[in-house]
């Protein structure tokens, strides 16, 4: 097995790649440095993008690209709805949640009815690092714990709090002392009770995750720990892609509870449709949490995110505690929230996700048979995760991922890894892609796998 | 003297209140259930904006209101030249920065630019919270510490961590146990050595608070806890309004330095010229500070935010640690942010806050005379702080300076108030307020205080 990776031997580039860039592009990477060190930069050869359109984007020399990456132009670069929507709104009025605007409530009205009635109340913040942090806290109010419970290769947010539960930043990143982890539902390379993960039923597999759950509490309990959540995203994107079986979290989500804990749905990933199966990818398990996250997918790229709850777990914190965020569901980023929304339902992102995704993992499923480094191929919708390994066995073959990312970056696709090692393409493009994009991407994956000869 | 306000006695719509509205303000209101009981709404009869232009806002059935509170809406309400900025771009592509955009480069230069040439690295975020979260990270890696020095009212941000350096929540709010308050510089109350504050020389006053946070870092060693930081802002806004006498700052960073901590300075409400004496509040102190950060008025309304550091000081973090905000330094927010700072300069804010802000506290501090509740008047730029207090006394009265903000937004003035006790009533336009602004208030004002009598 490889070792756990690290920020430097993944999808970036590095200064010493800088010799080999075109004059233009190594002015603009050199220009970088007043960031400092810790903004990555995709590929070798970094990608210098001007414009957008649906799931295309194209270069400052005119070329263009498949989008098979980004989850925050969820209804396509530069939709036009949300721009209009965004434009106008901005033009009349941009201001905070203390004085009215009906923005907000009409938001909040329409997007809870996307959930169970059970989750009434909702507030907005900025980002998903925000939704996440205040959720955290949420559920340590209405449970008086403290421990939070995370999968190994979890990635939740930026800030102090949620980065201490984000294991995926690397050994650098300190964890919580409150918190744990519990392995990453590996349906690829777990094997429980002697049988492969792949063939266990949901409840056989959702058990075995609810031992997981059980170790964990029994653990911060010996440490005097109070359990308060799991904080988790149904598809764990982070870990590397593993949406089935189907309903494999119930007796997940059921153990939580009955050791008194609350379910934090992170649905920055899953959410607004992306599985194709539902609009939420808790829905699509079957569970109803006690806290629900967004961010990323939901205004089309400004800055907006969400946390919705129940009422009575909200109670304890909204009820004693003044949150106030200057700039969370600002009419501004309500007006493009809304439109974000209106288009999901107009053009049917859903359906979309659905039709589109089933083609697309079939198309890369069947590509196994003539390129044995392509190890599992697994998803929902449009999020789709691909092992790269090396052949004949399941041990993950980062440098082969890596090559064949920066190849399909030649080929103009764009696309990045996700997992513990690094190797699992991660192809989650907007929600309008469509049969042609699909087509664009496996002629050039094929093309891709056969210069690399794997 | 008063006891500490709480979130339900300051400038709060609540619930029982219901019954004198109109229907649809009332309908409004009720709606907001859902979004829980952290929201608070401004006003007994809460305010329904619609439009807004310059530092003039409406109300849905067309009234005109006077706005001396909106410090986001920087270069005014709904400026033409942000949102064209914003709208021309979000319509190209918006996406992040792990790919090429000279956006967020031109801007970090261009902003850079204004700070001393020490401060040389700069990052982006989408709120002043994830700033401060952000700042107090690198400064605890860099210096090894944890301890965080406050002053006893401020305001930080509503992140877990942020929250926890921020008094001014309230006692529910639970505080960090490695971070230690110091007392608000209340040039009014304090008597140093015999002496009103009011009447000491920036060096002297200066020498008292350098001494309250040599007493404070004291306390952190005796409990083992390594100095890290002092966070502050230059104006102290959310105690009550202490930007005088100049200078005052220059020996308590002096002794931060001493003692090993670095000096965030949070800008968030002296930054972006609203002092009218530098464009930035640690500038007009003759500070350079270790790490900066702003948030509010940097993009007119747009959640975006940054945090500035020395090289040196960046380092130890963001050379370990992964750090990547989906929203922050995004081409859209950027070129807002670029507009709002190119009008800054050519319709010089700085200029304007200078010029309009000494008529303004001028033109409050001659109501003095004749209205014994205005105990004092401080204030630079267009930042304007005004006690209320018992006449021929020190002593705050929170719920007169509540009858004025109340009778204000009857004549259609907006502000608020700040401060340990609620009592400060806080004057902060947006930067272009005018002349005409000004004469407007004072004859608003002077009316509430007759209708007072107060």
């Amino acid at each position: 097995m490889a070792t756990r990776s690290t920020i430097m031997d993944t999808n970036s580039f590095r200064p010493e790649m800088a010799a080999a860039l075109d004059p233009q592009t190594r002015r603009l990477t050199e220009e970088r440095n007043v960031l400092g060190p810790a903004y990555r930069l995709f590929y070798r050869n970094p990608v210098h993008l001007v414009r957008g359109q649906g799931a295309r984007l194209w270069d400052a020399d005119g070329v263009e690209y498949l989008d098979v990456y980004n989850n925050v132009a969820s209804v396509g670069h530069a939709n036009p709805r949300v721009v209009d929507a965004m434009s106008r709104q901005a033009s009349a009025l941009n201001t905070h949640t203390r004085y009215l605007h009906e923005n907000i409530l009409n938001y909040a009205e329409d997007i809870l009815s996307t959930m169970p009635e059970e989750i009434d109340r909702i507030m907005f913040q900025c980002t998903g690092s925000e939704a996440n942090d205040l959720a955290v806290r949420v559920a340590q109010a209405y449970t008086g714990g403290e421990g939070v419970i995370v999968t190994a290769e979890a990635y939740h947010g930026n800030s102090a709090l949620t980065s201490k539960l984000s294991p995926a930043l690397g050994t650098a990143q300190e964890l919580g002392l409150t918190m744990r982890m519990i392995p990453t539902p590996d349906t690829y390379r777990l094997v429980i009770d002697g049988k492969p993960a792949s063939e266990c039923t949901a409840e056989k597999f959702g058990g075995w995750m609810a031992g997981e759950v059980r170790k964990a509490v029994a653990d911060m309990e010996r440490h005097g720990i109070r359990f308060a959540a799991l904080l988790a995203d149904s598809i764990f994107s982070s870990d590397g892609v593993y949406p089935d079986p189907v309903g494999y979290l119930k007796p997940v989500i059921d153990t939580v509870h009955e050791l008194g804990g609350v379910w934090i749905a992170d649905e920055v990933q899953p959410g607004f449709t992306r599985t194709g199966d539902a609009f939420w990818g808790f829905e699509r398990q079957g569970i109803v949490p006690d806290i629900v996250t967004s961010g990323k997918p939901m205004a089309n790229g400004l800055p907006t995110s969400l946390m919705a709850a129940r009422h009575e777990v909200l109670e304890p914190f909204a009820g004693t505690i003044p949150y106030f965020n200057t700039f969370g569901g600002n009419p501004v980023c309500m007006a493009a929230a809304q439109a974000t929304l209106d288009v999901m339902r107009d053009d049917d992102t859903m359906g979309n996700a659905k039709r589109v995704g089933a083609i697309f993992k079939q198309a890369v499923t069947d590509l196994m048979a003539e390129h044995p480094c392509i190890g599992d191929v697994r998803g929902a919708g449009l999020y789709i995760g691909c092992e790269i390994v090396k052949p004949g066995t399941k041990d993950p073959d980062q440098p082969t991922a890596l090559d064949i990312l920066e190849t399909l970056r030649d080929h103009h696709v764009l696309t990045s890894v996700c997992g513990r090692f690094g190797n699992i393409l991660k192809l989650r493009p907007p929600l309008v892609f469509t049969e042609d994009d699909v087509d664009m991407f496996i002629s050039a994956f094929t093309a891709t796998l056969e210069e690399l000869g794997c």
